[in-house]
């Protein structure tokens, strides 16, 4: 494994770069597709290749959970576990850890929660996260990171930026597996002046990219778009920046106008196994009565195999009868579209017209929107 | 559309031909995947076609329940709306209004039931059911017949004969698409003479197929084979035989042995749904600790995308996680399996080694069976 990242040309704030992932080659701006459990879900590696990413996601929390991360590394790592034959990130563990487990403690230490799954108690400690990672051997480990809880007080915010540049050292200092990555996460809510402070204590130590963590945990849409402008900018521009876990395709075109590199976000995924399209033109509801006898494809933009082979009609029935076709055939769609989105971002700021086409992408895609509420 | 048989090879009692469908020629003996509601559950039509299989079956009653046969009629037709690009059959609904729904009452005009998606009433008649079929555009309809629970008293089975016979000659005087075919179904339970009875009732009318009804509803298995033994050779020699809702792999060997060409199932489906896979070794259990840390495929003797992919121990881990790739890449495989079976079944009839070639599968199957029952 290797691990390089060049930034090919700036457009106003945004970027367009080429990370090399050992063998792989990413562009980027980039979109990962989560999966959580060693599976892109409801699709096959082969799938997932053929929306293009070459980059996926792994969920530290639920694979040393189940299976659990030794007997990954026995059976070759988690790419060659699941079938997958690019590159791969994995997250500390820590955002499910808040998100998802119970009963958990956090200390100087580390944190130690009992699995959701079963109850059984488990403890992460910045070391152990990192060897967890060097297990599943991802070509990028993310470092244990605090995540406060979205409308968290300002002084419980200083407390986790404190505690996490803290973790960030002691990262560092675990043996990895040779060539891996590691990236570090800039906490600090919507306060600007703690997001830059944090960001000041990261940049000098040796990661290969960095990464912003604690948005999109219930904040104001607008508030985070305010926050990136001010601080995507800020990131060295040397190494990829990565905004952690967002977002709609419309929070990912003004994240990358502001400069970040980097996103995985299950919300393509999940939405789809609930009946959600993503389309250029905003988002489909195949749940709505209107798609019923509809003939033609979820968008006819997109040359994705589930647009060209199946009718709206087709696919609201596999999703009203419950049918699992219907989510694993929308995520496919969506999964393509994201990486469309990406790859046209990245067109539009190697011509240079990047603020343009993002501002035409968004107002089409709210002119036809069929879900409310952004 | 068009229907023809052809009687190629008989080795024994097993029969090896050819049925052409419109466009498509099927070899017999052919196994028909189900897809109930207007999908091979979790499979896309190129996953099924890739196993092999050129004929499905679709569900009446699910198909008139939901999404209703006009609208797929208005769709182009079953094949069409699912994107199936080959050949279908149509059973005729009675089977799960006497399963599934609620509230049914028959009379010779037919049966009243209540939907088990809503509650609502529906009514299906010898000619309603036809006419759904002809909605459908199936290339193969079949009769709506009466079959009694297993275990029914000799004289309720009588009646169900009666029935059926009235019934098959009211479904004769349908109109249908154009060069669609229709089958009548031998009822009769587990007694030889009332099955015998039945046939030569319907043998003389101008069927293009006969099915075996009523059969694997809770009699012992080797009951069904006494009686199939005694049956399916007495069918016409002329006319494809079919032996609906079976079965396991060696119910098909044994059933092939007796001559007859067609079957279908959901066991493959569903128990691959549920962990099961079934391989020329037998069936195969991952839910079993031993396949958590084993490297090989399912079956080393297979050649299907999923032995060919994926891990004993990948496939089980995605089982106990509950992800839908695992029921998916199960049904891949279980599906390729019986596909490779009729195959090899129909080889070794035109070889005239039938007998002892299945003779040494079924061995093989029961030496290494990992779950027990039969």
């Amino acid at each position: 494994m290797s691990f390089a990242f060049v930034c090919d040309t700036v457009d106003g704030s945004a970027r367009a770069g080429r990370l090399t992932l050992g063998d792989t080659e990413v562009r980027t701006p980039v979109f990962m597709p989560v999966g959580t459990q060693a599976t892109v879900k409801t699709q096959t590696p082969d799938e997932v290749e053929a929306t293009g990413a070459r980059l996926i996601l792994g969920n530290t929390y639920h694979l040393m959970l189940r299976p659990g991360a030794e007997l990954v590394d026995h059976m070759g790592g988690l790419g060659r576990f699941m079938g997958w034959r690019h590159a791969l990130l994995t997250d500390s563990g820590g955002f499910q850890v808040f998100s998802l487990a119970k009963l958990r403690k956090i200390t100087e230490e580390g944190v130690t929660f009992r699995s959701h799954l079963d109850g059984s108690e488990y403890a992460l400690s910045p070391e152990r996260s990192m060897e967890i990672q060097a297990l599943l051997g991802a070509n990028i480990a993310m470092v244990l990171d605090e995540c406060p809880e979205g409308g968290a007080e300002r002084a419980v915010i200083e407390r986790a930026v404190a505690r996490t540049t803290a973790w960030a050292k002691r990262s560092l200092a675990v043996p990895r597996r040779p060539g891996q990555a590691c990236f570090g996460i800039v906490q600090g809510g919507t306060h600007v002046d703690l997001r830059l402070g944090h960001l000041s204590e990261l940049a000098p130590l040796p990661f290969e990219g960095l990464a912003l963590g604690g948005f999109s945990v219930g904040e104001p849409i607008e508030e985070m778009y305010r926050v990136l402008s001010e601080v995507a900018p800020a990131m060295p521009s040397d190494r990829p920046r990565y905004l952690m876990g967002v977002g709609k395709p419309i929070d990912l075109l003004r994240a990358i106008g502001a400069g970040i590199d980097m996103f995985d976000c299950v919300l393509p995924t999940r939405n789809a196994r609930n009946g959600q399209a993503l389309t250029w033109h905003g988002r489909v509801n195949l749940k709505q009565a209107r798609h019923r006898e509809d003939p033609s494809p979820l968008d006819e933009q997109c040359d994705c195999p589930v647009c060209s082979n199946y009718s709206r009609a087709y696919l609201r029935h596999l999703i009203t009868a419950g049918e699992t076709l219907g989510g694993r055939l929308l995520t496919q769609h969506n999964l393509h579209f994201y990486q469309e989105l990406t790859r046209r971002a990245r067109e539009a700021i190697v011509d240079g017209r990047y603020a343009s086409w993002a501002a035409g992408v968004e107002a089409s895609m709210q002119a036809h929107d069929e879900i409310g509420g952004g």
